[in-house]
This record gives structure tokens, sequence and C-alpha cells, in this order.
């Protein structure tokens, strides 16, 4: 921040959210001389992390948990509120499961297929990826029917789409635009950052977890400026200020930072109402939609048969799993990931349908041993009425041209983070950070 | 409702909205028996009608204002409350602005086109279009790149998608799934009713405007029943009951009918919190995007050069325009419909510019006295807040099969209403009746 103490000492910032995104923003204002109150709808900050511990001791991430190279200000912020890294179970070969058999590893064409969304997605810029000569075409295509016509029907087609729509958006190849997919992989800079554990977007996780950073992250807010269980159900604006309504009372500011996902800044009242387009972004980017499950055994029993317990499959309620143990445990952490219609299958078994469905997945990974786990722990951030879904938001097709202009452009008063503001790691914790420190020096710059 | 007195005289029900849907399901519980209370956002009745008078007192209706045959619910309730219609102008043929020249009538391709529609709308349940078992095909197709594949590319392709994305759903042809605009044919009986005026969904208006009629149907509620400027922010359920909170006090029901297009039905705060899957049904079914515009002159002047006023353009500002006028005014009213890409484009004009393109585009309808009105009346639905779009909202591309079942699937206590949850006239007034009376059914029925 270049502006001096004199200049912004008077400027009062009120910032909706105290996940990583309003907590940057806080800590670079509270920094630049800013007065902040952060105002928190629940009684924790972290906002879609959740670190949990079994009675043991061993920590289970039941939100976003990892980090990797070029997310520099997430191991800048690791290091600076002195926590360490740890890195991610990857032990073996990944499995692959196609159509429900093991297989080395996909066919080549997927491999091309990668490639040619890097290069299209190369196009782009992040900033505005509606400008892109093709980018109309793009953002009419759906991802599940170009991956149809590019990888041909089939195994290879669900393959992709599951990993890409599922693992990357949470979401369904025939939900979502090529265009959106491409913006998501232009933002951390291709398939290869994203896709990759060692190496890539899943290598490191946060010693106590990522809880713990948003912890020491609030700890380090000038006394007083955090408040939680403060749900803001209004923002109203004014020549002279801005004003946040929460059920107990008001807070007043200069300006205002919204770091919560545009789904959920619709869901704020606004005085004088948003403008239409903006509004219109708000109707226009849903949520991932995914389960995140914990299978918990005495030990990570996989590994002595060579399986690493990383996977992807082409088919079946569980588009992933990890290896989630962790080295300072014993016990063994098998997590599953379920998005889209397979989430929604789950989410409408009972819970010992449920239960057995996502345990015969795990045992399709690692063994008929991963049907007696000691624990079995979901999490469904899109049941949560703070997150509503998971990883991110992502806008639906055909509309980044008219509504893609809104996700950043302020009004009046108020300024927009959360990590689907980002152009660099968007929906990842990198990206909420980024996005931020970005509204806070938009703050800062008047 | 076959509910006899005795079975319902404890009910209390709360309605949420007083638009069409609210109103029809407040009088059908009253009648029942039931103790209704209707809670209105606005101080007015009637939702996304609105019926303005000229200083001569010209009716303007700046929403929703046809009725046709077979909106049977409509007209019953026309005669019900003591009011009238009378025929839209259609003096003279319509207007085809050809990529901005006019042609006689469209080619025989888009004839063919509407026709294969119709034949595949016929093929859905509307109660549950994504049952048919080209539903998921149907539902990844972006209504674009179909009519691309199907009319060919260029001028019939743009007349078509306007006539049917923006026409009937006031959105891009870009935006939005075959299977969505299916859907619509088919609760509406196919594209002959949906976008004929005589003989069709445009062929009557009502005396006074629907205003009135929302108003005397207002007027017919138990007194003290109706309370307006009252928000809802939030719906609490117990096993007991269930609780409206307003700004200024509760009110208890033992049922809730939340009578809300699903974009805004999300925007309550609902404890317990909404399932995952009726929450994603609200942030998956954003509204329609339209700008509406009468231009006001002395006198209907087109009529003299044998000019209807009617008119579908494939391209330009206004996709559509009509004559409003009135048969009891001498003026003239020519109303403009822009939607989506063009009414962002409108949008983001200043007022001056806003203003010489829209009478530019009644002027190539018209001729350039079109220029000179007495007067111009905009109205943006999508920059309401209590509104949010028009004419209705639309499923995104993809999402039927997953969150088209919770549209209507009631969660404990309540019961969703509203146009969007029709199965016949989805998107009309006639549909916003029917899905109230419909909730009303559930409610009686236990």
């Amino acid at each position: 921040m270049r502006v001096s103490a004199g200049v912004t000492d008077g400027i009062r910032v009120v910032v909706i959210g105290a996940g990583f995104s309003g907590l940057a923003a806080a800590l670079a204002l509270a920094r630049a001389g800013a007065q902040v109150r952060v105002l928190e709808a629940r009684d924790r900050v972290g906002g879609r992390v959740l670190t949990r511990w079994l009675p043991d001791g061993t920590q289970l991430d039941l939100g976003a948990q990892w980090i990797g190279p070029t997310q520099d200000r997430m191991y800048a912020l690791v290091a600076e509120h002195g926590l360490a890294t740890f890195a991610s179970a990857t032990l073996g070969a990944p499995t692959l499961l196609w159509a429900g058999r093991r297989r080395a590893e996909p066919p080549a064409q997927a491999g091309r297929v990668l490639g040619l969304l890097d290069e299209y997605a190369a196009r782009l810029d992040p900033a505005a990826p509606w400008q892109a000569p093709e980018a109309a075409q793009w953002d009419r295509t759906i991802l599940g029917d170009w991956l149809r016509a590019t990888a041909g029907d089939g195994d290879t087609t669900d393959y992709l789409g599951r990993l890409l729509a599922g693992g990357l958006l949470a979401t369904g190849a025939d939900e979502v635009s090529l265009l959106q997919l491409l913006f998501y992989l232009r933002s951390a800079g291709g398939t290869e950052p994203l896709l990759r554990m060692a190496g890539g977007a899943q290598q490191d996780r946060i010693v106590g977890g990522p809880s713990t950073l948003a912890e020491r992250m609030a700890d380090a807010l000038p006394p007083g400026a955090l408040t939680l269980a403060a749900p803001v159900r209004s923002i109203e604006q004014t020549i002279d200020g801005a004003t946040a309504w929460t059920d107990t009372g008001r807070v007043d500011g200069d300006a205002v930072v919204v770091a919560l996902a545009p789904a959920l800044a619709g869901r704020i009242r606004y005085d004088p109402p948003l403008p239409a387009l903006r509004d219109g972004l708000t109707q226009r980017m849903p949520m991932g939609s995914a389960l995140k499950v914990h299978a918990v055994y005495p030990e990570p029993f996989w590994r002595a048969d060579g399986l690493s317990g990383v996977s992807t499959s082409s088919s079946g309620p569980l588009t992933e799993t990890v290896d989630n143990s962790t080295p300072t445990s014993p016990l063994g952490v098998l997590t599953g990931f379920s998005y889209s219609v397979d989430a929604a299958a789950l989410r409408e078994m009972s819970p010992e349908q449920r239960r057995r469905c996502l345990l015969d997945a795990f045992a399709g990974v690692v063994g008929s041993r991963a049907r007696d786990p000691v624990d079995l722990v979901e999490y469904d951030w899109s049941a949560d009425e703070w997150t509503r879904g998971c990883f991110c938001g992502a806008l639906t097709p055909g509309t980044w041209r008219t509504y893609g202009p809104r996700l950043r452009a302020p009004v009046g008063r108020l300024h927009w983070a959360g990590t689907e503001t980002a152009t660099r790691w968007a929906g990842y914790l990198e990206g909420a950070v980024r996005a931020g420190e970005r509204a806070a020096a938009e703050v800062l710059a008047g």
C-alpha cells in the first residue's frame, strides 16, 4: 500500500465476511491506517475453510485445504502467522477407475484435449475473458458438448467432464460453459498446476489447518475490529457514507468491502437497490455443488498394498479420492469428493444408504477394508446457509459478456471481494486473499 | 376446495407476496375457512404488474398486461371482480424487420422450426419435463446453438432466437437451454397460443389494467389480512408452527405460502436453512432481463399509414413493438421490448443516448414521427428490488434434472407458489393464479 498514513487515517471501512478474502482486505486496510470493522455472520472466521479435530487430535480439513506453487500470498501468510505447511500424502501412483475398472492411465486423447484447453485458455485476459475473439462462441458452448465433440463420446468425455467441471468447479460438465472453464484454467495458469498434487494446487497443507491460519489473521486485526455472529442484513449508501445493518445494530463507514461470493452478496438488501446488471450477476453465478467425505481408519492400510489412496473415476458417486492422512497421526484418512448430479443423488439418500454407497466407492479404490471405517465425516457446504456451495461460484452459460464486467466494478461506496472476483487463482484460497487485497487497494485509492 | 369449513377453520396461513399468485392463494385459503395473513414488501399489491395513468387518464401497463384464450382463471377473476377486457389493438398487418429491412413474412424455414419445437414440446410432461427421454440432451443444448444447427446460421436464427428466448422468456438464445423453452411452450400449449395476439396470449387487456384487478382481489380478502410495506426477512419453522419475521414484528401460522419467484425466495433467510437442493434451485433460476418502453404520441399516427405498430425485428435494440393504445384514449401508445444483451446495452447508455436509441428504433417501425413523442415511459423490472427481472425465472442450462424437482416440493410447512411453479401458463398471470391456488390446495390438504 503506497498510501501514506495521513491520507487514510480517517477512512472507516466495513468489511462484510471474515473468510480469507475479508480477512486479507481488513488486514491490508488496517495496515494502511484505515479504521476497519469486520462483520461475520458465523461464530467463527474462515468462511469456506473449516478444520476439525478427531478425538485423538488428527486434523480434518472439511473445506478448502490445499496450497501450491505460485500461490505466493498464501505461503507468505502461512509464514507471517508462524505456521508451517506439510506435503499432501502422495505415496504411490494414483488410481484411475475407468468405467469402474482400473486402468494404468487415461488415453492419449485425454491429454490432447487438456492441451487444447490450455491453448485456448492462454488466449484469454483473466481480467476480461469476455473480450477474447472466440469468447461469445465459447460462452454459449456447454463444456460437456464440447468434450463430446472433441474427446469423442463415451468414457473419455465422462472422465474429462468429471475431472474438469467436477474436480475444478464442483459442477457438472452439462451445466457450465467452455468459457467459464477456460477462465478458471487461465486464472490458475493451466491444467497442469490445477490438476497436480506435488507441483500443483494440491501440493501442500497447513499444519493446524487453514482455520488456524484464519484465526491468526483475525488475531492480527486491531482490537475490537471483528464482530462474529453478526449477519449483515442490509447495506445503505448515502452521499456521506455507508452503513451496514445487522440484527442488533449499525456499523458506519466511508466504504464497504463485500467479501462474499456473488450468490450470497445478492441476498443482502441494498439501499439504494443495486443496479440491474450487478444484481443480475448475483442471480447468474451459482455456487458449485460438492460433498466432501472423510473416511477415517486405524491406519492408512492402502499404503501397504502399494496404493496411494489418490484416485479419479470416470463414473460413480465419487469423482476423486485423496489420502488425507497427516504425518503426525497414525490414523488413515481417505477423503472423497462428489459433485453435481452425483452429490444430489447422495443428498437424496437416507443416511444409511449414503454411508453404504460412499463406503462401496471407497472400497472400489482401496479394497474392502474401506467398508469398516472408525469414523465417516461429511460436510455439505451447499446446506450451510453462510456458504451455500463450494468450491466457488461460476457464471452460467452465455452470461459472461453481459454480467462478467460487473464482477469487480464498484457500486458507489461498495467494493467487491471474494475469490470469485480474483484474476489469479480464482476459486482458491490464494484468489480469496488476492481479491481481498485488491479490494482494499481500491478503497485506499479512493 | 373440498375441505369442509370445520377441518380448516383453525388453519392459519401466512402468504408471502401479494402478486397474483399470493393473492390467489390467499383468496382460496380464506374461502376455505383458513385464517390468512398476506405480507407484501411493497406499498402496493400486484407484483409484476403495474398500471399507471397518464395525466389524461390513459392507461399504461408497465408490467404484465395481456390475457388470452385458455387462460380461464384470469378471465374468471376479471368477471368475478366486476372488470372487463378489451381487445389489444391489432389494426393492420404486423411489421417484420429482417436485418433492418421490411419483409413480408419470415422464410418458410422459420415456420418449420416452430413446428419442430411444438412437436418436441408435446413430448414433455409439464409437471416433470426432466423425465422426457430426450430431456438430458435438450437441457444441455443451448437454444441458440440448436437454432443455428436447425434454422441455419444468420438472420433466421437471430429472428427465432429473439422471438423465442427474448419474446417469451426475456432472455438471450445463448443463455437458455432448449429444454427450458420446450417446457415453456408445453405449459402454454405451443408456439401458436404464445405468439399470437388475437387468438393467443396477447389477445386481451384489462380495463383499468391488471393493477386494478389485483387491488380488487386484495379488497376481497378478509379485513386486516393484508399488510403492505412489510418485507419478510426470515421464516422460521418449528414442529409447532411457522413464523414470518418482518422488520417490525412476527406473524405466526401453521403453514407458509411463499408466492415469490425462486430467485427472490432465495433471498429470505430460513430457519432451519433450506435443504441444499432447494437453495440450489434459487441460485439457478435467474429472472429474465427486459426493458419495456412506452412512447406516447398525440394519436396513433401509424394507423393512417396502414401500419399496425406491431413489429418483430431480427436485430436492433427492440425485439418487438406493439400498439398499446387504448380504445378510450385519443393518444397513441407504442410499446417496445428489449431483452438480454440489448437491454443491458440500453441500461449502460446515458438517459439521452438511450432515448435517442429507442426513438430511432420506434422510427424504424412506424416512421420518423416516432422521434417526437409527448412522453417516453420506461420501467426496468430488473432494477426493482422486489421483482429483479421479468417476465419470469428460467432454469439455467443443464440444471432441470437436479433442481427442477425442487420447484414445487414443499419443505416442511413451506409451500411454493409464483408463476414459475405453474404447470399451465408458467410465466404468465394465469400461471401465477394457478400456482397460488395449487399451493393453497396443498396447504388445505394438510
